[in-house]
């Protein structure tokens, strides 16, 4: 049975949250796109958030770390266009943000998380950020959140939104959450930028402790084009206010939240996956019967990775071919003679590989599977009991034509 | 001074080698390029080769290794247009290659090299190979070779022919050879296929010695698209023609042939990278200042594999934020805050990032450099010794093309 509901809703969902976004022009030349957003609760919550492993990190990444070092926090700050790295001013400006938030909503600076995505290297002007903030005092509401969606996004062209509602201790307990994805998405903390908002009662270490679990199987699955990006940040704010009986160790509602918040991750990253800087499909691959569980993590996520296998599903080629090459240089304990691979869409399955050779298959039938817009690539290893799930997307002209002049 | 020179020619030049390629019509669509090459000597050679780290190997590496155990090769047949790759009769067919060599030679078959390249899983007929060697038999000469670096091309756009002479122990000594490349290129035996004939003598232990070194800063520095193949083989073999003193330790006639050989793998693995899939330029990245060896090739291998920096080469568009992010997440031992990055080509030099932030440039002036055919990625670390230098190329409209239906 599940122990949760998907429903409609975002961010702003779960009890003592609002928010709003507004088109402040952090990008001069942007006249229309809202480019700000402000996410605030009603009372300081619990809070954690991972980031980012590459050695190159936003500024924002380094305040809001330290601004998380207690566990709390009562608002976000986000701005796209510009994504504060590799600025000499970086934290200074960062900071100034968390400022012009805090006198705004009137909380403490410390307890604003700021995060920035967009271009790399250039000053991020303070200015805008004063005056878009302005805008929004007073207007934050519960139908803010999606305008605080649409102020994230990039390169993405469509909004990612989520809500689910599930039940602790006998409480109605709600999740919300916003991402923004497109390019520059690998698989350490695979996103760009995500916020999560729950009215869960829930301490600041069990929150972080869930977080991370919950990333493994979900965030950490996706890739659109094998780069991790510089500003990768997940947050979560937990208001406490759905009344149940607060978590506080690893009992049954701790397992239940968990279960519920992987579950909501995962819808995300697949629009992260399906939203992939010029995909037109999403591609799930599931891999079975591996040795280990890290097996066939490494072999879901090499899969998916492919270059060459990403193009092949543009085209709707049902190339295995490659999906065996990146099965065996995926480093995986493998043995290639009990591999077995199927196509599969709504239009149904086909099987094109058994025991590491080819068989026969009708390239028409196959063809029609693979027009479809999901596509998963079922790998079945035949030498255990570890499985895994990996979310990409497929290659195309538009990956090329958006990332060859995204600065201009 | 340089110990070596390069020269016109191909992988007959050295003394005793002769080869031949024609339209063998292994797809049977193919009705006019050039599919099925020989190449032979007249005398038996050391011999050596090195293959893909790909757990999925083609059948034709399985019988090269078992022919090549005791160190002797008298002749090469490969053809392009299918791998024989995860085919249930691979083996059997790969040996028939060798046979029917073997017989139009008359040589010994277990001194025949086989390769393939190709499309994967799809069963090899050995019908046009007998018809193919047929009409070779007979007409293999030192002009043959150009027709023998053709008949291994798949999406090649250019032939890859170099020749080199160098001086071991007073004796000319020349060095030929030929590859292929285009997609499924990268870091490990980063070629689909080459083969090198050296008129050199020189024992099989020592031969392979040699390759082993030289492969290290040159073909293992190639990356096109990040998919290793499986079936790549560099294969060489030495005549022993040149009489020099034949070299049987690793004495100064060692190094200096070493270091020709890498001189001629690097400039091989050049026209690889320069004619990758789809690509419209050379991009070369040379990392100085590591503090070792290891962090500057890991440094220089995750610049040249960054899908989004090659799609800002295609666009010519200097987002050096793209290259510090690769550094980011290269795994190498790294202070940001000591990089410096510029992009140079025959047009001039631009110095770009310092001390790991941006620098005011002339956008103009960044962009009449990346306009041209080959471009270096110059990236100092500021923190030791370590350099390395790796090749690739940029992100095309036109890969998307090829691959998104290859087979059809």
């Amino acid at each position: 049975m599940q122990n949760f509901k998907f429903i409609d809703g975002t961010v702003t969902s779960p009890l003592g949250f609002t928010a709003q976004g507004v088109c402040a022009s952090i990008k001069p030349s942007n006249k229309t796109k809202r480019d700000l957003a402000l996410i605030y609760c009603e009372k300081p919550c619990a809070a954690a958030a991972v980031y980012t492993k590459n050695l190159v990190k936003s500024a924002t990444i380094q305040v809001t770390k330290k601004h998380l070092e207690n566990g709390i926090a009562q608002a976000v700050i986000v701005n796209s266009g510009n994504a504060n790295t590799c600025n000499a001013d970086g934290v200074e400006i960062a900071e100034k943000m968390c400022k012009t938030a805090s006198d705004a909503l009137s909380v403490n600076p410390d307890d604003v998380i700021v995060a920035s995505t967009g271009v790399i290297g250039q000053p991020l002007p303070i200015q805008p950020v004063i005056k878009g903030v302005e805008m929004m005092k007073g207007t934050l509401s519960k139908e803010g959140g999606t305008n605080a969606a649409e102020a994230i996004m990039t390169t993405d062209t469509v909004k990612k939104e989520i809500a689910m509602e599930m039940t602790l201790g006998g409480k109605k307990v709600t999740v919300g959450g916003i991402a923004k994805g497109s390019g520059m998405i690998h698989i350490n903390m695979g996103t760009m930028l995500s916020f999560v908002t729950t009215d869960a009662a829930i301490s600041s270490q069990m929150l972080e402790e869930a977080l991370r679990e919950a990333v493994e199987d979900s965030y950490n699955m996706v890739s659109v084009d094998g780069d991790t990006s510089t500003n990768d940040t997940l947050a979560i704010m937990a208001s406490g206010l759905a009344g149940n009986e607060p978590v506080t160790e690893k009992n049954d509602d701790y397992r239940v939240f968990v279960e519920g918040l992987t579950e909501a991750f995962k819808s995300l990253a697949k629009k992260l996956a399906s939203d992939g800087e010029g995909a037109t499909k999403l591609l799930v691959c599931n891999v079975s019967g591996a040795k280990t569980k890290k097996d066939a993590v490494c072999v879901s996520k090499s899969i998916i990775c492919s270059s060459l296998l990403k193009a092949a599903m543009f085209g709707a080629d049902a190339n295995w071919g490659r999906v065996l090459c990146a099965i065996g240089y995926s480093g995986a304990d493998v043995d290639i003679s009990k591999v077995r691979v199927s196509f599969k869409s709504c239009k149904g399955e086909i099987l094109v590989c058994e025991n590491g050779a080819g068989v026969e298959f009708s390239e028409e039938k196959a063809k029609e599977i693979l027009l479809e817009k999901e596509i998963n690539i079922l790998v079945s290893l035949g030498d255990g009991d570890g499985c895994a799930e990996a979310y990409g997307c497929d290659l195309t002209y538009d990956y090329v034509k958006i990332n060859g002049d995204y600065r201009t």
